[in-house]
């Protein structure tokens, strides 16, 4: 049978031939770790995918939650699944052993929670929000607090959201409106509405911890007088047990193009002066806290994109195969059988380009989720420091890119199931329309453009960026070695030396103030920095493949091993010589300074 | 309030700026025309679309056809406003006069129809198809045909499909398999199962007269064994009053990602060897009088795709100047009030790459509308003639580019209201689910290339595409008076010659039989194609927005206008500059015959 969620062999070649996951074993927090329970732990997570995610994956999108009585009803397969999910522990999988969990590394946890990405990203949002609701919580929270919900969250009993947009404020988090009154016993008192809440409400858990940002009486304007708050549905006695329900109304579901299966809400706090909230960390520092979930969040939200882009590429691919349909260009005879689709070239051009996004991107992911560990069980502090700076500046490309490639890549499996693709009756119509959020929430790719452009590239004096760079040039060097990559290396060693003296230029700009300049056209910026970082996870791929398909020769091996290294240096020679070239135009345009849409007066449209 | 299915006054320049629709009139056949009857026709559809057709888009969407009884049921609303379109005789705009008909130009037809899609293109589709089979009917029907089907159909009480794809063949029409015996009575019993029938069934007519492809018993094998029936869902007696049910059966509904409105049906002909056929033209012939139809489809699909482009732009033009949100990249203090979105430049290069898409596909759309007024009412034949070749060359780009190009406009309207985007609660994720149909039907996005390259181009001896450059060279000449031109013209100018460059090898490659090699890549040829096309008709579009500049600055008038010509010149800038550049690299591709795709094999994927 073929597989649906992801490739094995390709995961495998990631975690072992690229990322070395086994190393991490080596250090000691995952000393208890081993290639054989990180294989196992993907095989479990795999296994409650296909048989309780993948099910009812259509069935989330065509009965979406309803709102029934003030509560938010979903279908019946969902419990079973997140269940299933919690009593394996994924919820926990990061965390240490003596708080409940399974102590792996962010890599292993990233890529079992692929599969069920994969197999259905509606359902997996729930435990994903929670998982980063309790992070956050055991990050700042107090030991009380943490008592009273992370342990509950830990034991999977409930649930978390995160609560940042309001009606009149969505990119705008300084604009919130949201107030939070200090109250006589030192909690507080919250008010104010949020939407497009995921997971806001749903009858998965005993309870749902609501992470507010809000506002002080005292606050600043701006984003530094943002708060945090834990906003229980139900309020928590001090021996645990649920006491009333808090004054968190449910004031109506939205309705999504895609992603239906998780609920997204708006949410009323405080409709009768009662809503009881619980600050996290210090006044006024709430924002800095939060984007330690958004960061989080996210890669996650890039991860899904991946994941999305992997199942309609998978999907596609087996229906090429299967479908007969014409006859190649140079057959002479009309009454020759017809040939399976995957024979036209143009196919197999939109099963390469899909191909090149998504395993391009899951290198990446994987890549930024390895990262994590390196920020986090580095020796030095000095490396640790390191692997955050280079991870910060790669965070909004790990959310964007694969937002926006593939998605595209959603739309080339649509279009190789022609008019079958079209019909709900195929998977792929609803990987890309839930795919359309991506670009979207956790930042628009127009904010992470600007963050990454005004923000990333000069924090701590450029150090990210020019360890990337110097780690670009290391693997070019590397490529060097090997004759037949030079064709894929030369490409990508052009692009990162235009983009290092267009990124000099623009830095220029921003340090003698002239940001509406500098920053007019950050989104192809965005583009062209996302394909000079893929180009370069592929031509690390390619020296893999290489070594790879050089072992095979030396020392014999599965035939089917040498096929998938092939296709890995067919896929970058794709993304190098096919894609990669044409940023050398958007650059042009950057280098000009050109003011085309700078200039672009309203009345004019 | 703001216009919402198209912006009349580019409407009216591209009329009567650029197309000189007042030309036409001066031909016999459209003598009884004025400017005041076009108008007046338009109004009238305005009027119709707004109040009949854009008001139950969204229901449309939501309560999709049902099958109900072996019949597809729609809501109510569709029949008053299909009743009304016809009762204003759009269905016959450009029918004779003496045939019941308005005897428009098809350009102003065009235009009027315009309205429709971009108002609710799932209702609008039921008239549409039903104009195409009609139009085949009159072209190739026999007398005693016409008076039976063709007539009922002008008065609008029996509507029209074409009926194609099958299970097993979309693309590839070769391989159908639906049977015609000939019958005792000179009639032919038919026999097959087709799918994805737009309008198969529906409640809206006394009648449905399908146009089928079948297989005579004689055929040869190919497209070239092909045959054309008339099949009615209900034989028509001598008289013309409505016989017994005909032999087809609805044996399902399609459900679609978008364009819900209009039924997509799998019919069966012949369960019980009983499906009456009549055969419309030559045995074997039918493929040809079905492109009569599809050519004419393929201009209704692309300005269908254009005008959901335009609803979406329009849209998020207007939500872009209401919402508030964030403050200029320069501002310094966060109290300061939110400014509208349209303020920021990321949010207008969101917008003006919709207008280049939109307006330069809608230019090109009824600039082809035109082509094929001046193929009917031209004076000599030879002129008839040219305007044909041109028109066929110009047909795959009129289809593909905006169903590629207004599809992304879509993508960017969402992307303009952000969460809100995403939601059904606003129209613009509908016109993205609708619009990405239009890549697919009446010949996908890959037969559409094969068209182009692989017969259009050197169909008679290349007269088309010779046309088609000495069109563009006119053009750049005339541009090269205005000086301010020059940095428009030249971007272009590049491309053609880069393009001319690359398309004369590619011939001479195909004529020494290298198909394989030369339509490798056709992908990209047809994209380059589309943007030398596009990139042509905004500098034609300049070149009036410079002439009325010129003209307010010496004459006055009103000042709207002068910011409609400017608007024009920033979005030719946007795709002279921004994107048509960008193609080169493509075209090197084609110039070095990359194999990359080609040379990918299935095992490595």
């Amino acid at each position: 049978m073929s597989e649906t969620l992801l490739s094995s062999r390709n995961l495998a070649f990631e975690l072992y031939e690229m990322l070395d996951a086994e190393a991490l074993t080596r250090r000691p927090r995952f000393a208890d770790h081993s290639r054989e329970t990180f294989d196992a732990a993907i095989d479990t997570a795999r296994g409650i995918a296909e048989e309780l995610f993948a099910p009812h994956n259509r069935k989330n999108d065509e009965h979406e939650p309803q709102y029934v009585d003030g509560a938010a009803q979903v279908i019946a397969e969902l419990k079973p699944a997140v269940d299933a999910f919690i009593g394996a522990g994924f919820h926990n999988a990061t965390r240490d052993f003596e708080k409940g969990g399974m102590q792996m590394p962010n890599l292993l946890s990233r890529a079992c929670f692929a599969h069920f990405q994969s197999a259905n990203i509606a359902t997996a949002s729930y435990p994903m929000l929670s998982m980063g609701a309790s992070n956050l919580i055991e990050a700042f929270g107090s030991e009380e607090q943490k008592r009273r919900f992370l342990q509950p969250m830990i034991e999977g009993r409930f649930f978390g959201t995160m609560c940042l947009t309001e009606p009149h404020a969505g990119s705008s988090l300084a604009d919130i409106r949201t107030r939070a009154e200090p109250a006589a016993d030192g909690s507080y008192r919250i008010k104010g509405n949020k939407i497009f809440i995921s997971g806001g409400d749903h009858p998965l858990s005993e309870n749902i911890v609501h992470m507010v940002l809000a506002k002080l009486p005292d606050a600043p304007a701006g984003v530094k007088g943002i708060s945090l708050f834990i906003v229980p549905k139900f309020l928590v006695n001090a021996d645990g047990s649920l006491g009333p329900r808090n004054d968190v109304t449910l004031a109506g579901l939205f309705h999504k193009m895609g992603w239906r299966g998780t609920t997204s809400t708006a949410l009323n706090f405080g409709d009768n002066d009662a809503c009881v909230g619980y600050l996290v960390g210090k006044p006024h520092h709430g924002l800095a806290c939060m984007f330690q979930m958004m960061n989080e969040a996210r890669i996650g939200v890039g991860m899904g994109a991946i994941m999305l882009g992997y199942a309609g590429y998978l999907y596609s691919l087996d229906y090429a195969r299967q479908r007969p349909q014409g006859r190649p260009l140079d057959a002479k005879d009309p009454a020759s059988a017809p040939v399976p689709i995957i024979r036209h070239t143009d196919v197999r051009r939109m099963l390469l380009a899909q191909k090149a996004y998504v395993e391009g991107a899951f290198d990446l992911g994987l890549y930024s989720a390895r990262l994590v560990d390196d920020c986090e069980t580095l020796d030095s502090e000095d490396e640790r420091k390191q692997a955050h700076e280079l991870l910060d500046l790669l965070t909004p490309i790990v959310k964007s890119w694969p937002a926006e490639f593939c998605l595209k890549a959603n739309e080339l499996a649509i279009q190789i199931l022609g008019g079958h693709g079209y019909t709900r009756e195929y998977p792929v119509e609803q990987y890309y329309r839930d795919n359309r959020l991506n670009p979207i929430h956790e930042g628009t790719h127009g904010i992470q453009s600007l963050d990454l452009l005004g923000r990333k590239l000069s924090q701590n004096k450029g150090a990210g960026l020019k360890q990337l760079t110097r780690l670009i040039h290391t693997a070019c060097q590397r490529a060097s070695g090997y004759p037949q990559l030079d064709v894929l290396r030369e490409p990508l060693e052009r692009l990162l030396d235009h983009l290092s003296k267009v990124t000099l230029e623009l830095l220029g700009d921003l340090m003698q103030g002239q940001a509406g300049q500098a920053l007019a056209n950050s989104a192809l910026y965005l583009k062209v920095f996302g394909h000079t970082v893929i180009g370069w996870r592929w031509l690390e791929q390619t020296i893999r493949a290489s070594d790879g398909l050089a072992r095979l020769e030396r020392d014999g091996g599965n035939p089917a091993d040498a096929d998938f290294y092939r296709g890995k240096l067919q896929a970058a020679r794709y993304f190098l010589t096919w894609e990669v070239p044409a940023c050398h135009h958007e650059l042009a345009l950057l280098e000009a300074r050109d003011d085309t849409c700078l200039d672009m007066q309203d009345p004019w449209f």
